[in-house]
């Protein structure tokens, strides 16, 4: 049986934010990544993707709230904004990776799974809503809709205006994931969880719902990881390696660290909230819940069986 | 093993045209057909669902064209659009048909697959473009953006301005079929070819490239249903049975009948094209291709085996 590996990449590999998001410009940067990934096919896992889509589901909130200002389209909630951009990135990494292997004339089922991914209505993240999303507002508007629809607002640190924030709570568990490990080791390339996964939760007993969240997509491919029983789970980001005194004189590459090494370094402040920390984080919950072992690495290196920053048990 | 049905519904059974199309509104819809089509997993089939988005992938024309005046956010072709109303219709069929199940203690993974349909880029339907999309124009926008893109327009019978049409070729393979048949078989229920699927072409040898094209998802439904070796195959509409001489005194019902006969009725003029007409192409298409036989019913009557038309092998 091939060893089955969970990849989970930002959705700025997808669309960078020096780019204005054109489908020319997408497809190349699928195509890119796609070509980095196929690496780990060729040596010789069993792959699930998870991606992110920040960039993505940020348009689609504006195209959203442009839709209703000029044609009065009603505007659809967090979650099935989330749905359209499993929805469009999915097909662009499905065709795109269809095209890297087809290169090498390797016909393999690559699939989208449209994933809902359960939190906790109670996740303390529900008190504090710490994720800007959707288009600026000026303070009287954001106040209005505050009033109205009961939203958290934050003013812009860079004086944009006014944001709608939502919170960020824990994945409990992944939707389908039965199928999924099916897929994959049946020698599928399943694409899911994408943007963290669609946020539902037991509004009653026996009954599903969408809620307005974000979930980290880092966490949810984690929790994927440990739910389909991969062997390796691969964080793929902008360096080689994870870093200690990152960005000074005395920054240090790490190779292989444990689960205790790396919360010793989380304590002590070497990883920069919202960009290497929640990484780190995550690869501790996988290796923490039966995972071998986290990878955390830049793309271009997925060649190279030795390359990243490997977090292994205790 | 159980019998493997593929059912077929529209978008207007998700998004009906008397209503704005809130988030409320169409889960209610979406709980209420999937209530009806709960009837064919009592009766013991495996199931596959296809589904129409001519109202949401509408909206998602008008959001993109809005985000792009009011934002500048680029606009994506028809194929993203497409794979953008798979992403949000799927997650509410899959929601509300969990809820729907969950109601009676049933659990079953319930997956929607974003689905790719391959089309002959040499189709007729690209020199005759008939199909209307997106919003309407001024006479001189659309003459610009003709000469720009090299677009067709029409101009709306009821004056409502110009509109974009694209072709509608004929679907000829469903991607991932190995996938969606082994799932199903497995007991999952399968959500796929939504909106008739994304079009895509080889525009090199290996290559696979989206273009901006309309598929008919009774077509490729039926496409589906050949491919997966379904036994039978179920078109959902708005009237409990085919009829001749439909909305006259003469009105007759039909139970069953042959190919040969769908055939005769249709040269005969029976059914409304852009209505029952391609239904009953779709229905005579899985019959001549492998099919026992297509099921033409109103969602309301799938708890009688009996019910609606049957187009059956003559």
């Amino acid at each position: 049986m091939n060893k089955l590996a969970v990849v989970a990449f930002g959705g700025n590999a997808l669309l960078r934010g020096d780019q204005k998001g054109t489908i020319d410009e997408q497809e190349q940067n699928v195509f890119d990544t796609c070509s980095r990934v196929y690496e780990l096919i060729k040596r010789g896992y069993d792959l699930v993707i998870g991606h992110g889509n920040g960039p993505q589901v940020g348009n689609v909130l504006l195209q959203h709230e442009a839709g209703y200002n000029v044609f009065g389209i009603p505007k659809m909630p967090i979650d099935v904004c989330v749905a359209e951009t499993q929805g469009s990135i999915g097909y662009f990494i499905e065709q795109q990776m269809k095209n890297v292997l087809l290169k090498d004339g390797i016909e393999k089922d690559i699939l989208t799974i449209i994933t809902e991914v359960f939190i906790d209505r109670n996740d303390p993240a529900f008190s504090n809503p710490t994720k800007p999303v959707g288009p600026f507002y000026s303070e009287e508007q954001a106040m209005e809709m505050k009033s109205q629809n009961g939203w958290s607002f934050q003013k812009d640190p860079r004086n944009r205006g006014w944001r709608r924030v939502v919170p960020s709570p824990a994945p409990t568990h992944i939707n389908n994931v039965k199928s999924i490990e099916q897929l994959a080791r049946s020698g599928a390339v399943v694409i899911t969880v994408g943007g963290g996964g669609i946020p539902v939760f037991w509004v009653e007993e026996n009954k599903l719902q969408g809620i307005d969240a974000v979930i980290d997509k880092d966490l949810a491919s984690a929790l994927l990881a440990k739910e389909i029983r991969a062997d390796e789970f691969y964080i793929l980001t902008d360096v080689p390696n994870v870093c200690l005194h990152f960005n000074t004189p005395q920054e240090k590459r790490l190779k292989v660290i444990t689960v205790d090494e790396a919360k010793q370094y989380l304590a002590e402040g070497h990883f920069t909230e919202g960009s290497m920390a929640p990484k780190v984080r995550a690869a501790i919950y996988f290796v923490e819940h039966g995972g071998k072992e986290t990878i955390i690495t830049e793309a271009s290196h997925l060649s190279n069986p030795d390359a990243g920053t490997r977090i292994v048990r205790n």
